[in-house]
């Protein structure tokens, strides 16, 4: 943890001073993206220091071969890698023929960074001083133009502070890029072709296997004091790589800029054989609006993101700055249009953990969509796991399922199985439970449950199939049992009757079961359509019934708690308070083993059940589970602080809940991992803004109205947030003792506050 | 299987038939050792079609830089892998200038394999029709001799049948070789010199990182009609090879030949700077022995081998040839004499499974070296593990253990762990278990406890406090639980007191404490010498006695059995016999998880536990539990059937003993699950052993004294089998209704003979 790297503001993430230790983190932490594409935020010019290379086309990928030590059974044989796409971002800078390198200047003095979340860019400078003792000051803008997303824009500027000299810029684009998570070290991209026309050029390439097309292009244009010179350019073409050389000569105090435009366009929007002109298309439409248009365009579109997205804290510049870099991260990853795309979890940042969807969507990302953008980009992200239910039922069959049972998998980005631990892969089964409740918080909240006869349906009887095959009968305790199971506490693998999965399946039986009732009556078209697609009997019904009826559910006496598992209690249970310092995190100084027999737990388990079904249980139940199970939690889970917080807030321990919302809302501003050189946890982003509205705002949908309780942390001023609740935008603001509503639009909305009914009218302050 | 690919004969291994399908499976079936080196049968001559080859050095070894596809916490970094070292046995053959090759002849007939256990060598004989249609037999007899184990020797013969013709023989040796099995398609050697003298050469080459140095040589001669030619031979020489160049006339029918003498000499024997004279040593007094000499050496090398080891089987030639295959493979792998070397799972028959040592060494192959030859040669395999001690103890450091406990490796070369997977690795730790039971059956079997005081109370400690730290006391159970582990029957992973694993650590902790009062008061210099060393307090024994005292065994009310593990019985019990044939091998057609959470044993687990405490339980418990259990066992490790077929003949089912000896001698030879190119199961081969000699002979130690049961399967006539019991060797002889004891030296013996006591006199046959 290093609560000193990133400076407090309200509205920008801020790096002052050069350290090439933190260079690979704050490529993370600086990374630009318009949902279409993202980047790490590499230097533009030449640096010969660590740092990790990363730009990113959104559902472009590699079918990379599976790498293990032992083969098990039902491992896939190649898996999605998220790939790193040719580097468009390019210049090399040459000052008197030295060329300028951060890593070898003899100084760096004023180095700044500015990620400017509230306009959507990222501004860099330094004045440096180089090994020819030229001392230049530099500052460079870019951004990814969230309008036009295959499109960014770079101003690179210099001045020489104490010479007349030569500056030379050289722009390239090089489709010669390798990946860091690569298992085989092979090649992913082949380049097609290369090919200039006057200031522009274009490479295209393919990635091998997948056959996706992918041309990145630039053009670049040369500025003195904010003046376009005509300039003539050298080109030098390589197999995999073009520059352009622009001479420039600066007197002393002059600035000179070379603009630079480019980007991606693919052959998942455009023909392949259109790529070229595409590509030039976009080039002209920018060049014709110039830069500073383009920056004016992108603070409007993010104005209009904000407008809707924004979540005010005042009296905690810590956590304002947490919670808009969450909300910032999550809307440069993924904007809703495309139901082809989802949230990876490491977004635009890196490449780790292959494919790019995890049971995080449905478990934490969809309630942040549902409530910030239109419903149609919750409805987008379900339908997505729609399209991919084929591919679900042919993994459930590979693991010996049959009847249409579908098992979805652990990690995607085509449907596909792109994991390979047998205790996960395998085994962590409560993800298919993820893809119901998913569909269940949608109809909950946007009241649209159109969803479930036109999709939703289809996939919830896929996956009561595969539950009631997945149990079996115990005739020792007269039961229906889940053996060998890893639960959302990857801390314990190959375990029987996880609490978690054994609810979560009971609870997918009947929910499927009551569904199909309700469309057979409500949509008797929808429904012949489904029983004749998946040939439901009902003689299957009632066996999902039975089990449903008979799940079993390890529970202790003594403590009056439900079991995480069977065996649970075998375990020695020593509090985590009581480990010393030097053993944490645990991951980190355990062999696998003695983390797998010990009590802790990596993300909330039987809590996070309570939070999925909070209403199942009166509050005394969650105390209890939650007092038992949070001291053995060591939250070494991204996804693990944000429940705890939300429930903390609910049991009133607003001290905890505070602590909790803290370390999810700065886990990568203050890199509480040491990892964030690898990327940004993206999804669990979507659970910070949850610990807000959820857990101190204390909203929730009941009975098809939205409820509050609101509470505020200690030190807090005020904050506020705005839902979309069922095409009506509410915006909430508490302040101690005090909460307002102001609804937008001609309609009233009823909500419950603490309980109790309240009207509120349009455009009307209501304060309680 | 293939039941018809190796012809029965009772003292050799027969092929008949060129079938290049076959050549990798036989290439393990015919493959050599001496115990210092080996090799798979390899053509000499070039063969382009599909080959595995292999030629290794027992102890020499490469730690390989570990692949996994996710780390886990305590996976070593590094581990030891079998080698394929430098190629000595090359022969490129020239007729009339075209490359003899069998994949690229126009015919081959009369292809005929012979492995002659009896004397120890292995001939391979043909005639081919060459593309040039020149007609030549060929006959090629080759063996590693015992007596000179750094030497093998070659000839090969060959008779143009149908023209006079220019015989080229090219000898070389090669050390530009890779391995199969190799993590990261790395160099494992490098060649350092290469040197010529007349018609000697020699490699010297080293492996990287351990800095193995080994010297490849080889000496030929040429002959005609039998009588030596002195041509010359032109040199030709590689960086990493050396080829001479024999060329001699040969009139249609007369029968040319050379011979070569090749093998290595190591550092592990020699002083670096001495390898090349002392290959030139190994050479030279082989060149004065002759080739005729040499075999007749082998042959009565391998008739003392066979005085001692053999067993007859009369009236059941597959099960004749069987046994000896084993026992001859057994020989060939380890003969005892070298503390540094143990028994490999492949032997030299192949690389596959890294490292040379399991705990197979301990559970299976000690009690056949115990019997067949002078006690010194076990008792060198249990100081091989003494000598890992401390490697051992480092070892459970890393997983956390501490004050000297030892967790010995599931894999081993050096003592370090060579395996990595986290379930078997971290977890099956019931092979600390049988370090200690390889002792116990020392002591009983051979009378010599001065092993305990010497070394083996050391190793009892450290496994003690092992298993003492491993266990956790369950307040729910008041009991010792020992939680995440897998037992024997690898088929379930990480699961709760395994019966056999919980069993073996309370036995182990009650026989270190029965063993130390016992040295305290026998051997007091050794007592304060080990006490000295490991500072073990009267406190920790106390605490091993509580332990022990309370620790938990699930068993089941209903069954009245022992369960291999806690929650064995909430898995769905469904019979083998009903499984479809169609999903078996299940290691084959079924996913890991299914396999998992299925009741089916791989191997024995709970009856491992009967086998090795058999004396601790009642026959009808046995019954009981074999009854149980061996109708849920699938028996797809090779370790499985030797200890069913023992347990079998104990229960009187003679039928199904017999069955399950022919799938254990016979596993290899009739290739029963296609898989023997890779190599043969050398480790399972003293199980077959077992099943004759425990299993029919019913062999047992008795309070001291040797007792049988004697049974013969139908069919037989009869079966005889000798070991060395206490140093008296005795020769027992089992017929339908009679078994002939012969005892040899002076001293008489008191042995049981279904229960009732016989006095057998030297040299006198007893009749029962």
């Amino acid at each position: 943890m290093n609560q000193d790297y990133i400076k407090p503001d309200n509205w920008s993430i801020l790096e002052e001073g050069f350290d090439v230790e933190r260079v690979e983190s704050s490529e993370s932490l600086f990374s630009l993206g318009n949902g279409a594409m993202g980047q790490r935020a590499n230097f533009e010019e030449q640096y010969s220091g660590a740092t990790f290379q990363g730009s990113y086309i959104a559902g472009v990928y590699y079918p990379d071969k599976t790498k293990v030590g032992w083969w098990k059974n039902g491992y896939p044989e190649y898996f999605a890698k998220v790939l790193n796409a040719p580097n468009w971002i390019g210049i090399n800078i040459l000052i008197n023929g030295e060329m300028l390198d951060l890593y070898r200047c003899k100084e760096v003095r004023n180095f700044r960074r500015e990620l400017n979340m509230k306009e959507g860019w990222y501004e860099r400078s330094f004045t440096a001083v180089l090994q020819n003792d030229l001392e230049v000051e530099v500052k460079i803008t870019r951004f990814l133009s969230i309008h036009r997303n295959e499109l960014g824009a770079i101003n690179f500027e210099v001045e020489v502070l104490n010479s007349d000299a030569t500056v030379v810029f050289e722009p390239y684009i090089d489709s010669g890029i390798t990946n860091e998570d690569a298992n085989w070290e092979e090649k992913f991209w082949q380049t097609l072709d290369v090919k200039t026309e006057e200031h522009r050029a274009y490479i295209t390439s393919k990635t091998l296997k997948t056959e996706f097309h992918a041309t990145a292009f630039m053009q670049s244009q040369l500025l003195k004091n904010g003046k376009v010179l005509s300039e003539e350019a050298t080109e030098v073409i390589f197999e995999e790589k073009i520059s352009f050389r622009y001479t420039v000569e600066a007197k002393k105090g002059e600035k000179v800029s070379l603009q630079k435009f480019g980007g991606y366009v693919t052959n998942m929007n455009h023909k392949k054989e259109d790529l070229v002109p595409a590509a030039k298309a976009v080039l002209e439409s920018a060049l014709k609006a110039g830069f500073v248009t383009l920056k004016k365009e992108q603070k409007e579109a993010w104005e209009k993101i904000w407008e809707m997205a924004d979540i005010t804290i005042e009296g905690d510049v810590k956590a304002q700055q947490g919670i808009r870099f969450n909300i910032f991260q999550l809307n440069q990853t993924y904007l809703g249009e495309d139901a082809r795309l989802n949230i990876g979890p490491k977004g635009f940042t890196g490449e780790k953990y292959g494919g790019s969807t995890y049971w995080d969507t449905e478990a934490y990302c969809i309630p942040f969509y549902m409530a910030t953008k239109d419903h149609h980009v919750a409805r987008n992200l379900l339908t997505y796991r729609y399209n991919h239910l084929g591919k679900a039922i042919e993994n459930a069959e590979k693991l010996g399922f049959s009847n249409g049972a579908a098992l979805y998998p652990m990690v995607t980005m085509n449907g596909e199985e792109s994991h390979n631990e047998w205790e996960i892969t395998f085994e962590e089964i409560h993800r298919n439970g993820a893809m119901v409740i998913a569909i269940k918080r949608y109809v909950e909240y946007t009241g649209d449950y159109s969803y479930v006869p036109e999709k939703g349906l289809e996939v919830m009887i896929a996956i009561a199939r595969f539950w009631q095959q997945r149990a079996n009968y115990s005739s020792q305790k007269d039961k229906y049992v889940i053996l060998g199971v890893t639960g959302p506490n990857e801390y314990e693998n190959n375990v029987n009757n996880n609490w978690y999965t054994n609810y979560l399946a009971k609870w997918c039986l009947e929910y499927a079961i009551s569904n199909i009732e309700k469309v057979k009556i409500d949509y008797p078209g929808d429904y012949d359509r489904v029983m004749d697609k998946t040939g439901l009997k009902v003689d299957e019904i009632a066996k999902w019934q039975e089990v449903a009826d008979k799940m079993y559910f390890p529970y202790s006496e003594e403590y009056k708690v439900f079991l995480q598992q069977d065996n649970f209690l075998d375990k020695e249970i020593i509090p985590v308070s009581e480990l010393p310092k030097a053993q944490r995190p645990i991951n980190q100084k355990w062999s696998w083993d003695r983390i797998l027999r010990s009590c802790y737990i990596k993300q909330a388990d039987v809590l996070q059940g309570f939070y999925f079904f909070e209403d199942h249980f009166p509050k005394e139940e969650l105390e209890k589970h939650y007092d038992f199970y949070e001291p053995l939690t060591v939250h070494e889970s991204s996804l693990s602080p944000c429940v705890h917080s939300i429930q903390a807030a609910a049991l009133g321990r607003m001290d905890q809940a505070y602590q909790f919302y803290l370390r999810t809302s700065r886990l990568d501003l203050d890199d509480y991992n040491h990892e964030v050189k690898e990327g940004c946890h993206i999804t669990s982003m979507a659970g910070t803004w949850m610990s807000v509205v959820e857990g101190f705002g204390g909203m929730r949908v009941v009975e098809g109205k939205l409820s509050f309780n609101p509470k505020i942390p200690n030190g807090w001023n005020s904050f506020s947030f705005k839902v979309n609740f069922r095409n009506q935008i509410l915006k909430v603001s508490v302040a101690p003792g005090k909460t307002g509503f102001v609804l937008e639009g001609n309609d009233f909305l009823e909500i419950l506050v603490n309980e109790k009914s309240i009207v509120v009218e349009p455009n009307n302050l209501v304060s309680v």
